[in-house]
């Protein structure tokens, strides 16, 4: 992509309402576009981050056995009715709208009594067990106060996953298979190193923990004590001494440190399945009750996250598995020869199959660099005319002050 | 994929309030699954067909220099003032909704005001253009009834498309580019030998046509004036002299046919760039008016369209490059020596890249061959213990009745 065709500019201001880091550095690098508090509409910088979150997510889903569905927005109320979730009373963060003839409808905040009712046409025998799908989709949760940008959205990006079992062996066989699917999510995501499995509240209808993924970062807004050694923490809010006997975790072996949670994971027993009347038959002809787990992962929050977590006083920085282009490239000053060259670099790494933005410009460079810098992209690539003469390249990482001289082979190797 | 693993399950009955035959038989085969009326989740198979004709719209709008982005469904009210669509008498199909504090919000139902709204802050000067950007993202139409099934829902997914040209016959090439684009699109869908270019309507601010696309088949409910030589039809909406006279069209080399309206592309003229205050500067450093063109394509309708226009009395049968899998595989019988080699084929095809969908059920062959039809699989291949004796697979276009034998080279030859 050449920089002169982007529709997005960089900006040095932001709306004065945006107090969110995330959402600030976004909106400065032209990745996104506030809508209003909480609801942001992704430019296509923004999408492209989004779509290589999305895929990662969706592949890591599917080698676990997930089987990836879309359900709708629009909700009918009876679903709900049925497992006491559409009183605003009992759930507080509802959006709901009408039809012309006065029926309420909902506006999907999360999935489980759809996803329950579209499946029991289809669960009806041990033999259609275990089942695991999972949806990638905007949810919308009315937040009375939405200032944290993508880390807390009135309209946000949101994997979905759901499974079904028949005993609660079998439960926990898939829940561990899906806990290590998020490991390779966060490994890939660039986040691996950071972010623990962390016990957390349970919710009140089962006596099991919940599972939290959180990622050690001065951003965050958890607290999280952590086993470093390992490698499992324990949410601030359940940190007491009968909840550490139970996890065989020992408080002196406990740091205490800020996170921000990148996923969770639920064991939802029998409640949403039996509410909706979805039963399985057992061999012998029994109906038996069917377990649920439920595990989700924020994707645009995750897109937040890692704007966040990974920047500096200068912007954005990709991990280079999720940057919109792996390459910036550019000429030095706009002389004939210079860029001649660097559109025949440009042309060669596209070829390659390689996500280069071309910076075409003719601007100052320091301006130039600026951009690459709030921008994010991994590897910065210049056509230089001192070293140019030699036939070297001006290579430096977001991530690095440091200057190298590449031949093209040296460059191709080492971004490829 | 492996047919037990299926979590949907063919059926032979649907809601009995489902009237449309589209949606009939996407719920029969296990595609969708009805919510309400107008409101449809895709099961896995049918979010791959969804996939597959979203792909194939990305990338026909990317040719034609389309950048794709975002928008959020829930909507500011401000913005829809200024164009004087916000009021329900003026725009009949809102879904509204509140935050918390009461601030009235809409629900998506269309892109023109906050796509203008969010480009504004980068379209300034006469460098700045032009501009072509889309989406493919759910709408939301209150419509009173809604009894089409996926032809008319109230949440569907569409692709939206906006121009902005800096004149008047730099919006005539953008939109003549698109209109190609669309072309190559029903092309690959399937559709390209009975889709017409069809003028239309152009609504109440400009002077000139619209143009919608229009699949000719027994399942539309409009109905077009076709010139077959010239490739180009008429709306029976505005079939008057006066406008055959203006588009060179004679009504002696006119068909009238019934058609279903696949894609439709307006003129726009400045009206929503003037209403939200954004213009350009020219070289001369005067404010200017930009102009704007918008194009759809309704992802989710197509989806029944072709579930539709190509099904028989037997079910679905899918165009090659949209279909969930292109081959059904299956042993005619479950004998171990005919099921090793079906897994096996299974396994090649699958390392070949070709999607398979393997029917390891034991159970009739006719009851097989009913499910293969009605999910509407292009290929299906047969190990048959009469024919396999000589090394050569039973093979069946979905299309056709005839049966082939073909070695495994001959089958791979046919469906790659």
């Amino acid at each position: 992509m050449k920089f002169s065709k982007l529709i997005s500019k960089t900006s040095k201001t932001v709306p004065s309402d945006e107090t969110a880091i995330n959402a600030q550095l976004l909106i400065k690098a032209g990745y996104i576009h506030k809508e209003m508090a909480g609801v942001y509409a992704y430019l296509p910088l923004g999408l492209i981050v989004l779509e290589h979150i999305k895929q990662i997510v969706r592949e890591e889903m599917n080698k676990v056995g997930g089987q990836e569905l879309l359900m709708s927005t629009l909700q009918p109320k009876d679903i709900w009715l049925k497992t006491d979730r559409w009183d605003d009373k009992k759930v507080d963060n509802w959006f709901k709208t009408k039809l012309v003839n006065g029926t309420e409808l909902g506006v999907g905040l999360t999935h489980e009594e759809p996803i329950v009712d579209a499946l029991g046409d289809f669960i009806k025998s041990y033999k259609d067990l275990p089942v695991i799908v999972y949806q990638i989709q905007n949810k919308f949760r009315n937040e009375l106060r939405a200032k944290s940008g993508l880390l807390r959205g009135r309209e946000f990006l949101m994997k979905d996953m759901y499974s079904f079992a028949s005993n609660q062996q079998e439960h926990q066989e898939i829940y561990n298979l899906i806990l290590k699917g998020y490991y390779a999510v966060y490994e890939r995501l660039g986040l691996g190193d950071n972010t623990y499995r962390t016990y957390a509240d349970g919710g009140i209808f089962t006596d099991r923990f919940s599972d939290e993924f959180q990622t050690v970062s001065e951003i965050g807004e958890d607290v999280i004590y952590l086993d470093k050694v390992k490698k499992i923490a324990i949410n601030q809010e359940i940190f007491k001494k009968e909840n550490l006997q139970k996890l065989g975790l020992n408080s002196a072996d406990l740091v205490k440190v800020k996170a921000v949670e990148v996923g969770n994971t639920f064991h939802l027993e029998s409640k949403y399945t039996d509410a909706l009347d979805v039963y399985y038959t057992n061999k012998d002809g029994q109906r038996q009750s069917i377990i649920m787990g439920c595990y989700g992962i924020g994707i645009s929050r995750l897109l937040g996250v890692i704007a966040e977590h990974f920047s500096d006083e200068k912007g954005l920085n990709w991990p280079v598995e999720i940057a919109p282009y792996k390459v910036y490239l550019t000429f030095i000053k706009e002389e004939p020869k210079l860029v001649k060259i660097a559109d025949k670099l440009y042309q060669d790494l596209t070829l390659l199959g390689i996500a280069v933005i071309y910076d075409d410009r003719n601007v100052r460079p320091a301006d130039k660099f600026a951009d690459a810098d709030l921008l994010g992209i991994p590897f910065r690539v210049v056509v230089n005319d001192q070293t140019i003469k030699d036939q070297l390249y001006e290579f430096k990482l977001r991530s690095s002050p440091h200057l190298k001289y590449l031949s093209q082979t040296e460059l191709i190797k080492m971004i490829q």
